[in-house]
């Protein structure tokens, strides 16, 4: 199938992949009087008592804003807000069928951080979750932590943190397979972008103590990092500081994660990492190495982007599972340890005796996978003291 | 029934009357790469190419935004947003029930104009249209002239013009009963509002000469205007410079229209009106005066904003068909001409068989209205170069 073409005709017809529905009918005078005026009076009077109050009246329980300026859309790059709208409609009908989540794309006309983040702060009131999504780094980090101080509901950038979640699923299995422990690996991460960076916090905080930041200029060090992002990660990574190039840091590595640039990884480099290497190669649509190279490079478990290919690393398994469990607790954040809870949930659906070095990660329409994030989510949340229900 | 209590229960059991439902189904692993990643890819390029296709390939085209920042919630005043979000989700579930059209409800923590517009206008590449509601005057006519300078999609603040359409068809369908012409009309409006500067403002441009805002002080005058919005119909109205109360403004009247407050007309103030009078007294639950009372002093035709009475003034006859008919030819504006053809073909409906004192104007569950007022406000868009497809 020539997915472009299809998808394109598609949306000719789709003319828009969402609509917002009536829950209340208004099908007579009294209908009307009770779903508006003058009966809507009182749920309003109620709300201003108490503000909390806006999650039972109200649909924002269970209403998530997907965000993005089009700076990073898919890998076509800085493509402008309205050209961003198809991923963000697609975005909000994956949360609608994956997580029963309401979603509402709004695509900003701005690539100023300070004017994005005050223009989702003043709508926070209507939300009880914001999605950043296909922002550019590092814009994305700076964006997140304004509107994360400025909000008192979850700000997540799925780029970083649904991607980070899934990978540390897919890893924790595979470590499972080679029989290594997390804490004694040595990672390498190449791509220090909004992903590659939410990996390398993600791994620091579970206690993962030995990881190389790499971007195009080679290992990551505080002294040249090129942002402040890399420059906070520089300092939590790379405890040798070590130098040198992406092949330097694959000498001896347990773990390759990829979110950077097809084809950037030879087989010589796989070949020189630690026995039993597990390689992450997510670049999309081509990956840092293609599967069979890597395997036959020695690598013992191989995961991609793709899903022609076994251990596609796809958000769709987090990101509808962690907004359930954020909404459904009515969290005012969603801390690491709700994304750490989300990667053990999302890995513990495979069983042992199912789990296989093509196996590592579940399918996307594994029912079983949504409701067991969105668990361990809400558990995490109340157990780090940010449920408020 | 106690609407207040029944209304609450409702909304307990609804939470939240408004959902988003997918329009492209996820069912399997191809339905996803169509309607997300990778097929997505194709209409974001197209976008990117012609950002006109973004009303082809995204729900743009049928979108509206309904904007609060709370500050006027019916007549409970400044609320907050949170509090007037069940107001807005009613507004949404009429949007879609009248006129077809997918609402989404954004309240804005602000209640300062350059924020309120700059967040919005940031916005509009996601959506068709923006529907100002509740927003205190003068900071609304504010709001609105910013947001329409910034903007290249409709922007209209219904508490003011889709009130003024209705009125002013109301008052078109009276007149034929009286036998009078609205230019020849000595006209008072009481309340100097949203609403009662629109009116005015809409009275003007199709050419009533004669007409008197009255506010809490008395009639407007350029001198004594307490802000801009006054200033600027004082100098369209009272052409006569007169000065007085409401009472003295009356007298010799045609037609009264009251955006105000509740009992503030007396029976003498209707006698001292010129025969035949037309008294739309729209203060909401309690009018100006009641019907009765007014039709008792000599009124020919009395309207309200209730639905006990006959002649209910209600907005969901005007801006479902406005939004349609301007999403329809995809207008850059709602202008004058759009509103007053609106008043035109909603006064239409009625054939001048049917129409009687008690009937100027449509049931709103009259299923004629939403598409004549669409097809006359498209005309007009077309006509006065505002329509872009």
């Amino acid at each position: 199938m020539n997915y472009a073409q299809e998808s394109l005709k598609l949306h000719r017809q789709w003319k828009g992949k969402l609509e917002v529905t009536p829950r209340a009918q208004v099908t007579d005078k009294t209908a009307l009087s009770l779903a508006y005026t003058p009966g809507v009076a009182q749920p309003c009077l109620e709300i201003q008592k108490d503000i909390n109050e806006s999650y039972n009246l109200t649909r924002r329980w269970n209403t998530v804003a997907v965000v993005t300026d089009g700076t990073a859309v898919l890998g076509l790059g800085d493509i402008g807000p309205e050209a961003g709208m198809p991923v963000m409609e697609g975005k909000c009908v994956l949360f609608k069928a994956f997580g029963g989540v309401d979603a509402i794309p709004l695509c900003v006309r701005s690539k100023d951080a300070d004017e994005i983040a005050d223009c989702i702060a003043l709508l926070a009131g209507s939300f009880g979750g914001v999605n950043l999504e296909d922002i550019s780094a590092p814009r994305c980090f700076e964006i997140e932590r304004k509107l994360k101080e400025k909000c008192d509901i979850p700000i997540f950038h799925d780029d970083q943190h649904g991607t980070a979640v899934v990978c540390l699923a897919a890893v924790i299995n595979a470590l499972k397979i080679v029989g290594k422990s997390m804490k004694d690996c040595t990672i390498v991460i190449c791509g220090a972008g909004a992903a590659g960076v939410a990996i390398a916090k993600l791994l620091h905080k579970i206690g993962v103590k030995d990881q190389l930041l790499v971007d195009r200029h080679g290992i990551v060090t505080v002294e040249k990092a090129d942002n402040p992002a890399k420059k906070e990660i520089a300092q939590i990574t790379n405890v040798n500081n070590r130098e040198g190039t992406l092949a330097d840091s694959m000498v001896g590595a347990d773990i390759f994660i990829g979110v950077s640039a097809p084809n950037i990884v030879t087989q010589d480099m796989v070949k020189s990492m630690n026995r039993d290497g597990i390689v992450m190669a997510m670049s999309n649509p081509t990956p840092e190495i293609m599967p069979d190279l890597a395997l036959n490079a020695g690598a013992a478990v191989v995961g991609t982007g793709r899903s022609d290919f076994p251990n596609q690393i796809k958000n769709v398994l987090a990101f509808p599972g962690i907004f359930r469990g954020a909404l459904d607790v009515r969290a005012s954040d969603i801390n690491d340890e709700m994304k750490i809870a989300a990667a053990y949930a999302l890995a513990q659906i495979i069983p042992d005796g199912e789990l296989t070095a093509d196996y590592v990660l579940p399918e996307a329409f594994d029912e079983r996978v949504g409701p067991a994030v969105a668990a361990a989510v809400a558990k995490a949340a109340r157990e780090t003291g940010v449920a408020r229900i």
